[in-house]
C-alpha cells in the first residue's frame, strides 16, 4: 500500500495534487498527515529527503518532488497522463509551468482553502500570471473540448492547477468565463469538497501560513470551524 | 527534425539542459539561438508560449519547460532517462528538485560561464542548499555506482545539473571529493567543452545578467574572448 506524506489540508497546495490524483483515479494510499511546525525541518526529514512534502513511499521506494510522483504513478496505472500523445505533451508542459512557475499568484494568493480575502494593490505581475493562466488552460480547454484541460477525464494536469481553483475562491480572482467554469467543475469534485471540508475542520494554525495570506489583504471571512 | 530553441550559451542555464541531452544521445536538431535583449518577451513569444526558454519544435508540437521536453524525448528516445526502475525514480525525484528548488544557488551564483567570481558573504541557505545538492549526488554516486548520477550512462538528471558545474567552476563552490569528481567530468564532456567555448566567443553583453553575477561577489577573471 501506498503511504502519502502530506500536511495541512488548509495550507498544503503541492500535497493537495497528488492526493487528489490518487483520489480520483481510485489508487488506494494511506494518508500520513503531518502538520507544518514552525521549524518543520527535522521532523519531515524523517520521512521526505527534502524535508517537503508530498512524500510518496512505496515499500522501499521513496518518491520525493510532485511531479515525480506522478510520473512515478503513471508508470503503475492508467489514466494518470492523457493517452492521447498531444494531450498528453500538453498536460506535461502545463503541469511543468505550474510546477516553477507562477511564483507571484503562489505569493501572493497562497492556498488557504478556508479564508477568503479583499486583495489591496497586488504586484502588477499578478495580472500577468493570470493572464498567462487563463490562456493556458483556454489552450488546453478549447483544443481538447473539456470540461477538463485534456478533455472528458481527470488527468494529472488538472491535479496541477486543482490548488488554483481554491486561491481563484479565496482570493475572488477573476477569469474568463471558460476558465471560472473550470475553476467550478474542480471546486465541485466530490474529492475536492472532501479536502476542503477537512481543512476547514483542522484546528491547527501555522503563524507563518496565517501571516502570509494576509501579506497583501484583509481577510473578511474565515470558514474554518476550529 | 526537431529545432531546440536556446539562448546565450553563457547565461542560458535552462537551455544547457536540453541541449547537452539532445548531443549526449545523438539526437539530431535544428539550434536556434536567441540572444536575450533587455525585453525579449514579445520576441520570444513568437517561438515559445511562455517566452522562455528552452522550446523544442517537433513539427506542429511545440514543447515547452525543461521537464516536459526531456518527458517527451524520452517518449521517443532510449536513454532518456535510466532503464533501471530505482535509479528511473532517483533522476525523476532529482531532476524535479532542480527544476522548482535551490533557488539561492540560482539566483547568488547565476551561469555565467566565462566569468570567475569571488564570493563576498553568500546568504547562508548557500551552504545549506549545498549541503543538500552533495547528499544529493551522494545518493546517486553511491546507490548506482557512478560516475554518472544513475551509472554508467549520461542520462536526463545529469543534463540537469550540467549548469551547476559551470556554476561551481565559476565561484569556486566546494563541494565533498566525490562531488567535485562528477563536477569535472561533467565540464571534460566534449559537448559541454563546445557549448563552453561557443559561450566564450559569444560577443553579446546583457546588462540584467551582467548585473547579477556580481551581485554576491566580485568578477576577478573574465575568460570571454569577445
Amino acid at each position: 500500500m501506498y503511504q502519502l506524506f502530506i500536511a495541512n489540508k488548509n495550507y498544503s497546495s503541492w500535497s493537495l495534487r497528488p492526493w487528489l490524483l490518487m483520489q480520483q483515479l481510485s489508487i488506494p494510499f494511506d494518508e500520513k498527515l503531518q502538520q507544518f511546525q514552525a521549524d518543520n525541518y527535522q521532523n519531515f526529514r524523517q520521512f521526505s529527503p527534502t524535508a517537503k512534502v508530498p512524500c510518496l513511499h512505496d515499500g522501499d521506494n521513496v518518491v520525493w518532488e510532485s511531479l515525480a510522483i506522478v510520473e512515478y504513478l503513471a508508470e503503475r496505472h492508467v489514466g494518470v497522463w492523457p493517452a492521447d500523445p498531444q494531450a498528453r505533451n500538453y498536460a506535461r508542459c502545463a503541469a511543468s509551468e505550474m510546477h516553477a512557475g507562477f511564483s507571484t499568484l503562489r505569493n501572493v494568493c497562497t492556498m488557504n482553502c478556508g479564508a477568503r480575502v479583499q486583495l489591496h494593490n497586488p504586484p502588477a505581475a499578478l495580472a500577468t500570471e493570470l493572464a498567462r493562466l487563463d490562456e493556458l488552460w483556454q489552450q488546453g480547454l478549447n483544443q481538447f473540448g473539456g470540461p477538463f484541460l485534456t478533455g472528458t477525464s481527470f488527468t494529472a494536469v488538472d491535479a496541477f492547477f486543482a490548488p488554483v481553483a481554491f486561491r481563484v475562491q479565496s482570493f475572488d480572482l477573476k477569469l474568463s468565463e471558460n476558465a471560472m467554469a473550470y475553476v467550478q467543475l474542480l471546486l465541485e469534485l466530490p474529492a475536492m469538497q472532501a479536502w476542503y471540508q477537512a481543512a476547514l475542520l483542522e484546528s491547527w494554525r501555522e503563524p507563518g501560513h496565517e501571516a502570509e495570506v494576509g501579506l497583501y489583504g484583509t481577510i473578511i471571512k474565515d470558514y474554518r470551524q476550529n
